[in-house]
């Protein structure tokens, strides 16, 4: 067997998510899919983690093992040719034995695409959160950095996550971005690992601070141990980006 | 009753083009449903032009009567309300009675996208006619000003368009362009008129052009008066928009 690793792009509206379910469309089992019918044979797709129903992939990161012995460059297109057009492997490379993209990941880097302008035109609504509604934009930008650090962010975990003994929710958060360009606002974060549903309840949280609901100061208070109140209301999927998954050189 | 002329952008993708088919969804359809919802009555709406199944538009023009005296600019808000997110008003203002946006129009404008690289990205892939293969660009950009002046664009009409006895396929094109930037290939077009498939006959005569199976001469030939060849092959129409419709002022 050997391993291999891909980076894919894929636009995520019309999938169920990364993670295979039963009966449903994801990006993970379409990719295993086209990969089975090139091995003749089961094929296990790795991800650096998983996307939820809607979310968008620019670098999304993936390994499997196969025995076909295919030059990984013609795989690349062999794949592209037959996995639908929202899903496009951008690159494919032979890789140690033992890489997985998930626990051999040091950071990703999530971007949140918000456009504020009164009509959102019909070729970027696929792609962003539109909000025409006021903001106090220069609030939020002053916010955004108090999430960097290590931190435990279990306020910002998803509503349904289980507390597992000994799971930690303790992630770093590198670097937390927001900035404004014309009616186009972009949050950019970068971290050693996120919690489920972890960005899109940092941005809904955001968003609070730009509706005058919440300070920077109420949003640092999320952060301090021991604390029980949920961060949010999340924000929607089709305004998030996995953009970059990160490894060790 | 009163007339209202508005400016429309529409993503073509899932749409069976703009005119009105029973049992299929189209612009037109869509765009006089949501309007008679708002006027409890019949309304017709009329284009600048009909476009195809898959094309998209950045500034279509249409125009309607209609008794309901709310103000265009709450007309235009409450129509973005009701509307899919694939088709957006973008302005709306009253007009005179007797505005008829086909008949009125003195140009438009169409361009058409092609995206040259390997890889078309899944956030293109609706907008682009994906084309990875090789093509001599600078002869197409120097065969594609041949178009421009009063010519028959018979060669270039729809295969299945009838020939009317007195409908001239004489149009006027003042500007006929193809520009690159990277891997994009953007070819513009300006005229007084297009024939049913006109912009798409031409691009995939130019893409011919690109393949060194025509040259501008052998374009030049095809405007010559009495020449009974069909240009083409017709280009993809998920490649593209039509930009603006112009008026007298």
């Amino acid at each position: 067997m050997r391993r291999i690793k891909v980076t894919l792009a894929y636009e995520g509206t019309e999938f169920h998510g990364w993670q295979v379910q039963p009966g449903l469309r994801t990006i993970q089992g379409v990719l295993q899919e086209a990969l089975e019918g090139l091995e003749n044979g089961p094929v296990l797709v790795a991800g650096s983690g998983r996307t939820d129903a809607g979310v968008h992939a620019l670098g999304q990161v993936a390994a499997f093992s196969m025995k076909n012995p295919i030059p990984a460059e013609n795989l690349k297109r062999a794949l592209n040719q037959v996995l639908p057009k929202e899903i496009r492997i951008l690159t494919a490379a032979d890789c140690p034995e033992v890489f997985h993209p998930r626990f051999d990941a040091v950071s990703k880097t999530y971007e949140y695409r918000i456009w504020r302008g009164e009509i959102c035109s019909p070729f970027l609504q696929r792609y962003v959160h539109h909000h025409p509604f006021a903001l106090d934009v220069e609030k939020m930008i002053e916010a955004a950095p108090v999430l960097e650090g290590e931190h435990d962010f279990s306020a910002f975990a998803a509503a349904d996550e289980r507390d597992i003994l000994g799971h930690s929710k303790v992630r770093r958060i590198f670097s937390s971005h927001l900035a404004i360009q014309g009616d186009n606002l972009t949050y950019r974060v970068r971290g050693s690992g996120f919690l489920k549903h972890m960005v899109r309840n940092i941005m809904g949280t955001l968003l609070e601070v730009g509706k005058g609901n919440l300070t920077a100061a109420g949003l640092e208070d999320f952060l301090k141990p021991g604390q029980s109140i949920k961060a949010g209301p999340r924000a929607l999927a089709q305004g998030l980006f996995l953009m970059e998954v990160e490894y060790p050189n």
